[in-house]
């Protein structure tokens, strides 16, 4: 489909030009300072768990069962804690470590340990040549810097609606004993929304890796992020995994960091009977016990999974209208000039947008000169480098209402502009 | 000089032996079950912290300067939080970082990054052949364990009432460029309770290193922990570095483990502006940011250093009498019998009981018989081993004084008799 700006003349195109550089510059002179840049909840969000703190006083009893919370030990994490992670990932508590606030710590502590020390008693990733790494792309840029810090090859395979290309990921974990692991964010994916379809779960789950200890990093950090009561269904991994056998496949993770507080929630791991001895008998060399005082509040809190989704509910009421300015914004401002696409995610903390080939660094760059921060373009790929420099990651849930409505507007004004501008130099 | 046992004649032994073997019996038919095995602070003493829990409620305000506690960022800690950190190490706060609940898991990352990463550019140890650690012995498992994880081989060093052997630890230290490290516990020493002299810690911070990524892990675990108003003095180990200009040479651990929560407090580390560099560029992949609520409830309980010392001496007050028991029941029970050392500690969690050569497997054994569990002998010399097997650790602060009375008159047996069938044996 031809562009708006491609349909034009060129003198059309010439007093187009004019008029958005005329907006732009009538936006430059409001000397805004907005933020569309950072995956966090807002402050009315965070406001939602501040009851957790009235929850224990010097009067509590932190028993829970037979573990005294307020000492060393449980080093798998308090048995209640473990119990509610246990419902929300639909897998046996037995096999789940809450450990510490940040997921991500816990990612990099299991590729750390498969670097130095190797995985269930495989040779060490350092000692088998270099390790490579598949990366859906766009995707998590933190998941990136984790494989990249250790000098592991990030490998990007092309996201769709249903998940990764799976042929060209059967292709690679099943013939390259160096692809090692790959970074999953199966609900909600960061930075699309996109929920992985049942039937890549399914492939997923029915790899046979060329390597012994290659491993799914299964990262369901938008587990209950849901805008809708009817969210998005994700096929439990572990019961796909079931139906194949091949349990030892998949590390999972989620935490609390986007339900409670973020920095401050609860992380968790969980995995086969053989991959958590593994990771147990790693764990027990490199910590004494997990913050405990932290999970006992957790579980006073929510509950249970129930409790959870009760309490994802009201961020959801908090987020809709942000998700839906978005969407409102970038249709009435984008939506019939063919230069653009984006995604329409029913929960998780982002919307993927996908300008013109080769736009999205200029767009970012002046929506900056307009007062207006975005994630960096190519942020999103391993090494940052987005092929097409067509992907912007817009981060909804932060800033006010008010302030990302006017932030649309500046973002809707710079890709105008900048698209506007491309195709005058491609006519130069 | 011989012990009582040995100045016996055979018919005064043989009669001593029965009177022992009586007294144990009758212990043994108590059906006791106690514990002098961990070093765990008291339910009195967690009880001194929960004051704690009440100062945050929903209604309070979680801002710290410019940082919201509630919300992530602030990689390095809440600011007021490492200002606290930094006056209890004597450092300066931009030189630390707070970071989740245990020293012990900040030490092994350090490790892990020499070891799989390297520091400050240098090559990761595990290409530069094995690497080995000096542990001062006996001394803290936990670090041992760290180290012997990773493969590196852990060499004991003896230690004495000021510290580690340092003419030892310079000559290896100074001539083998495979030496990388040592662990030090400068204040109290887990075992023994030693404080480190001004000399050695001068002699540290005078160490010419044949490697350069050669660091001293100090971890100031008991820094705080003085069982009298007069608490040992151990120099500041910045300070003497500051005189020989071998900044880079330390990094400094302690943690709020003892002071507040065990498993629940804050862990910080400290060093030099090019090892914070390089710490922080490590922890930037690997963390989003710690748990800064729990720091937020720290500051507000604990205030300053001078808060923690008052906080500290209430814990002082539950653990001296314990500390005085040890010290009466081994004097009354062992003090003329020249069988035994113990030492004298001022602060800290650990007696170190030095029984006849290779008795501490047989009396650690006899005391589980009789219903007392006590630390693993060998468990405080690297790899378990204790080439005199005489060493066994004492840890009175968890059990009530009754028991832990209780628990002193079955060691105390223990000891006398397999000291009595120890030298039975010799003349058989």
């Amino acid at each position: 489909m031809a562009s708006i700006y491609q349909s034009m003349s060129d003198a059309e195109l010439a007093a187009e030009l004019e008029r958005l550089e005329a907006a732009a510059q009538a936006l430059r002179d409001k000397g805004l300072k907005l933020d569309m840049a950072r995956g966090k909840p807002s402050p009315e969000q965070t406001a939602l768990s501040k009851p957790m703190l009235d929850l224990l006083t010097s009067e509590t009893d932190l028993s829970d069962g037979t573990v005294l919370t307020e000492n060393y030990f449980a080093p798998d994490g308090l048995p209640s804690a473990r119990k509610l992670a246990a419902e929300l990932l639909g897998v046996d508590a037995k096999n789940v470590i809450v450990n510490g606030s940040s997921s991500l710590n816990l990612m990099h502590d299991l590729v750390a340990h498969a670097f130095a020390l190797g995985i269930c008693g495989n040779e060490p990733w350092c000692r088998q040549g270099r390790a490579k790494f598949l990366c859906p792309a766009p995707g998590y840029d933190r998941h990136f810097t984790v494989t990249a810090h250790y000098g592991i090859e990030n490998i990007p395979v092309p996201m769709t609606p249903d998940g990764p290309d799976m042929d060209m990921v059967e292709r690679l974990v099943e013939t390259d004993p160096q692809v090692k692991g790959i970074w999953c964010v199966p609900k909600y994916s960061n930075p699309q929304g996109y929920t992985y379809s049942d039937e890549t779960v399914r492939r997923f789950a029915a790899l046979k890796p060329a390597a012994p200890d290659f491993r799914i990093f299964w990262d369901n950090a938008y587990i209950v992020h849901d805008l809708y009561d009817e969210g998005d269904e994700l096929l439990n991994i572990f019961d796909a995994l079931a139906e194949t056998g091949n349990d030892d496949l998949v590390y999972e993770f989620a935490s609390t960091a986007k339900v409670t507080f973020p920095g401050s929630g609860m992380a968790f791991v969980t995995a086969s009977d053989a991959n958590m001895a593994d990771i147990r008998a790693h764990f027990a060399a490199v910590r004494v016990c997990p913050e405990k005082i932290s999970q006992f509040a957790h579980v006073a809190f929510l509950h249970d999974a129930a409790g959870v989704r009760a309490h994802m509910r009201k961020h959801a009421a908090v987020l809709r209208p942000r998700f839906e300015l978005v969407e409102r914004k970038l249709s009435e401002g984008l939506g019939d000039l063919g230069i653009a696409t984006w995604t329409h995610p029913r929960g998780g903390y982002f919307v993927l947008f996908n300008g013109p080939e080769g736009s999205a660094k200029a767009i970012v760059a002046l929506a900056k000169e307009l007062g207006v921060t975005m994630t960096g373009a190519g942020a999103t790929w391993p090494y940052g480098n987005d092929p097409h420099d067509s992907d912007i990651r817009i981060a909804p849930t932060f800033p006010t209402l008010d302030d990302l409505g006017q932030a649309l507007d500046v973002f809707v004004c710079a890709v105008k502009l900048v698209s506007a501008r491309l195709e005058a130099s491609s006519r130069a």
